[in-house]
């Protein structure tokens, strides 16, 4: 099981991992399937990834010593969460593969250098101008006009740090409500469905992508997630060409996710965002692809072949979030319902507590 | 999450599962996407299963401080094996849910008390005579003719504490042979198959057979299974009855598996076995029905909803046996094989290191 393989690791191998919440958590058991133990690295003192992971560490993401001991007991890293900070990266990549890599990392953690790269692979983007100052928001405002989004070029998720400007809205609010970040104008995509591409690289630059996911959002978080999209086949095509050069240019080892818009009667596809790391829209996979995002991860950064991506039905992912998994008993009554719940013990809301799969087998 | 709930316990429950092993170990990544936390009670101080637990306690079986620390920390007790002392069954009952319980470990833990039980359900099982002497041997085995098998009472598996006799055997050297334990003998049936059905019931009485499996076996361990058994469906339903009427008759709470053989051209079914646990020749439910029987164990010892059990296609689970798992990169590389390993270290002759399944879409 230990025998060493020139294009990778083994079976019997240690995968680190950043961040300890509930994609760590599913990385750790695909790991599990494959023979490859995890350690996992968090600040937290109560992770939900802690359950299932053979070792963990708890640490802040600036304590080096914390980390070299990290780096020392693992055969590679990656992390769950695209804010890792560019030190820890550096750090830990100067000790231990890192997969995906620095790049990766520097590329999507700013929205001002993500947009740049993508909009030089020649691909869609929204207009956005850089906004370091309030003339800046003005200038930008002039150029893209209204309805727009100013959006913090760092640290953004689920809709925080982003403020809607729409016609007569105070510009010096809007710069305060984002707190003066240094932030991007992006101008608002009128959009007829959010769709997301979740695919993997590998290190021999292999490329596999799921079918394409439509997404709905409620107050910013991923509620809904239905695969297919309902799309026409020219449209995926290009969505899931678009996260193939992306990869490529970023020489990308794991697995990653491009959500885009889909615009106007021709389906035009808008690159939006580039998650470096497995993905929520991508969680039907478990049960409705014949791998998982989750596998395909593992499978990437230790260097083992990727799996085949085919889909299984027609797929639902319903998210549960604060209250919602209150309703596991008839979630878990319901047949051909597959119920994912991520041990977190308060069920506060907007906080992402489970999600439910159904596989519909009519369609393909 | 945590509402206490009339019939059961409620996510954020812990298991306690007796035994470190792979059965353990897919029992706790399948409570893990339930979001029940596991911890694992074993000897040996480096189990399969301690890597995915969220707690381990390393402890001898008939360790009772350690035991009423580990009753302390659980809500229920599962385990992984049959040979679970009945002692420690005892103690660990008298603190906490024990499921299954005391009955199906007193009833299949001896080869004797099994044998008489399926018997008196009216159930078919091969000819058998209790053999505590070497006298007793002779009398059975004029009763019961040759070829038939010499078996040890308790602590049977895989083949271990078996003697064929054939015409001329001496019966000295095979009363030896097993060590002079109380025996039982057994008349030879020859069958055409041997199959297994494995099966839930809940703490409510509800009844979910998986579909009937045909299984080979290697020098005495499980190689191959497929789904479904190759049988007539009069057959298969005659099996699942048999399973269910046990169950019914154990009060029985949990997965537990009816090994059988097939006989004639009328396919006979011939109770074999009882193992109170989810079982080997199950390992394909993973990816090829609705619910595993990692899940539905889970679900039924909680008292939480049976799931589902529907085939997702005509599967084939091959075991990986001591070097068989150094394929792991080819098998990895193959378009809808699932493997899974379990994360054993030495691959030993005869040790099974991991399984893969794959399912084939054709038929249902």
């Amino acid at each position: 099981m230990s025998t060493p393989d020139p294009t990778g690791l083994a079976p019997g191998a240690t995968l680190g991992i950043l961040g300890g919440g509930q994609l760590a958590r599913m990385l750790a058991l695909a790991a599990a399937d494959l023979g490859v133990r995890t350690h996992i690295f968090a600040p937290e003192p109560d992770c939900p990834a802690f359950d299932v992971a053979a070792r963990h560490t708890i640490g802040e993401y600036d304590d080096e010593a914390a980390l070299a001991r990290f780096a020392d007991a693992v055969d590679v890293v990656t992390y769950e969460f695209e804010n890792v900070p560019s030190a820890t990266a550096a750090f830990l990549a100067a000790r231990t593969p890192l997969h995906p890599g620095a790049r990766a990392l520097a590329v999507t953690q700013d929205r001002l250098s993500e947009k740049r790269f993508v909009a030089d692979l020649g691909l869609a983007v929204a207009p956005f101008r850089p906004v370091d100052s309030l003339p800046d928001l003005e200038a930008a405002v002039a150029a893209i006009g209204r309805p727009s989004i100013l959006k913090t070029r760092r640290f953004g998720y689920d809709g925080k740090g982003q403020v809607r400007l729409a016609a007569g809205d105070d510009l010096g609010e809007a710069h305060q409500a984002i707190g003066r970040f240094p932030a991007i104008l992006e101008g608002f995509v009128p959009f007829s469905r959010e769709i997301s591409v979740v695919a993997a690289r590998g290190a021999d630059g292999a490329f596999a992508a799921f079918d394409v996911c439509e997404n709905e959002h409620r107050d910013h978080i991923l509620a809904f997630t239905r695969v297919p999209a309902r799309l026409a086949p020219a449209a995926a095509a290009a969505a899931s060409e678009a996260a193939r050069r992306i990869g490529e240019a970023l020489a990308y080892v794991g697995v990653f996710t491009v959500e885009m818009f889909v615009v106007g009667a021709d389906e035009s596809v808008i690159v939006n965002e580039i998650a470096p790391r497995v993905h929520n829209s991508g969680h039907w996979t478990s049960e409705g692809a014949d791998t998982s995002q989750f596998h395909q991860h593992v499978r990437a950064v230790c260097g083992f072949p990727l799996g085949a991506t085919k889909r299984r039905g027609e797929i639902e992912m319903e998210n549960l979030i604060g209250d919602a998994a209150s309703r596991w008993r008839d979630l878990l009554a319901e047949p051909g319902a597959h119920l994912h719940l991520y041990g977190k013990r308060d069920a506060r809301p907007g906080r992402k507590m489970g999600h439910v799969t159904r596989v519909l087998p009519g369609r393909r």
